[in-house]
């Protein structure tokens, strides 16, 4: 509890989580009224910053699919230079920040700089997209592993993916940012041996009132994801843990379509 | 947050997250509070069930390696007896209903009894251990990609694990519950081809005031889990992302020795 102030010139790199301002922690709420000021990601809503006190300074960096607003290295260094000014710094990250968040070049930049940084866990996408559709991203029998990996290349480069482990069965794959790659994860997944009837699950803007998701299958994934109107974060997850049938839930704020799935 | 409420007949499976009860969400607390009966796992403490309402049932059916204190059909069944019986139910488990917890065997009996059922993420065990120790679970040119597996394996069964895979570079693996298989895991990651020297992150009762943790190398794993004297749960995570030096954080709660990397 103690270790929800902040020390000013101190940088705590906090999960805001997927989007829902109720799958913040206890801990990050806290941190963020703690903080004298705030850099978030385009990923973080108004209702998360909402939180934070009058008078917290608030300062997008938030980098989108093809639309960087900052380069790292420009917030790298204005996380260091806020650390020097005695700032309380939150640097308020989408989800967890240990996930595909590039807290790593933030962290060597802080201790290349001498400036005592921590981490505040948070709730990762892949989490709360199974949550709403009421799955679980591993079940004994169907999936003895769950792989994390981005879909989102560096700038002119391909896909660098190890096609033939996220095929090798009994795993789930939640692939983060894929909405643009979702077409040629599929049919790389497809060529590495996966069945094209693997069920797959998509969500967009999971936990947040825009949320979109889609009960497909492998070789619809594409299709599914083009399908979904938003311009959200998408998540795809694919295996045999999302064929789960689904229980008796209100399907309120969510489209459970299995039209494309029907068709084919 | 209208979801914060639970009607009568309901079961939420909720996550606990990994310990430390400001590491709950928000919306977590808020289930927790509006409960009626709770069942929850062994690894769920104390300062997490405090939170819950004077007169709320709390009732244990957790599982600990090697003592189950009652069957996954009987905690079924009291989850689905609970519900026809009209309580607000609430089901809390250690980090993330939809990893390693089983969950998906307590949705389809809930199904099948026709109960509605839903599930409020959680932080889970790896983020948290990766963030005890300032480290990150992904990293630009070291981890394209993260693995989380379980080192437990069902009753008179050997751990059914792909090694070629999960060794197969550029990737970070985390290992739930992985005290009791630590050396067998080491050796088969290392027969597979992985570096005796990758770096491997061994955190016991992640994000407690009971933490212990050790920053060691593949080849002493099984020395570095028998090292920690704790009995709680255990993660170990292995990959050249547990590697980045740590920046300058208070090391209050937490004994990262070096002392067995040394001695190789």
């Amino acid at each position: 509890m103690s270790e929800s102030c902040i020390h000013p010139g101190t940088v705590w790199l906090v999960g805001a989580g997927p989007g829902d301002p109720d799958l913040l922690t206890r801990k990050a709420e806290r941190l963020i009224r703690a903080a004298s000021i705030i850099f978030h990601d385009a990923l973080v809503g108004p209702e998360v910053l909402a939180i934070a006190e009058t008078g917290t300074r608030l300062v997008p960096v938030g980098k989108r699919a093809g639309r960087h607003s900052r380069s790292q290295e420009a917030i790298n260094g204005l996380l260091v230079q806020a650390a020097k000014d005695g700032e309380r710094v939150v640097r308020l990250k989408g989800g967890d920040p240990s996930v595909f968040g590039r807290s790593g070049e933030e962290l060597a930049a802080l201790r290349n700089a001498g400036i005592p940084a921590r981490i505040c866990p948070g709730v990762t996408a892949a989490s709360a997209a199974a949550a709403s559709a009421c799955l679980t991203l591993t079940r004994r029998g169907a999936a003895r592993q769950l792989v994390l990996v981005t879909g989102q290349a560096r700038a002119g480069e391909r896909l660098d993916l190890d096609w033939d482990l996220l095929a090798s069965g009994r795993t789930t794959v939640a692939i983060y940012m894929g909405k643009a790659a979702a077409a040629g994860i599929a049919r790389e997944l497809m060529r590495a041996g996966l069945a094209a009837s693997t069920p797959a699950l998509i969500v967009e803007n999971a936990s947040l009132p825009s949320e979109q998701s889609l009960s497909t299958r492998l070789d619809l994934l594409g299709l599914g994801a083009a399908a979904l109107s938003g311009d959200g974060p998408m998540i795809l997850i694919v295996g045999e843990s999302m064929g789960q049938a689904e229980p008796g839930r209100p399907s309120a704020g969510m489209s459970r379509q299995p039209l494309l799935a029907e068709r084919s």
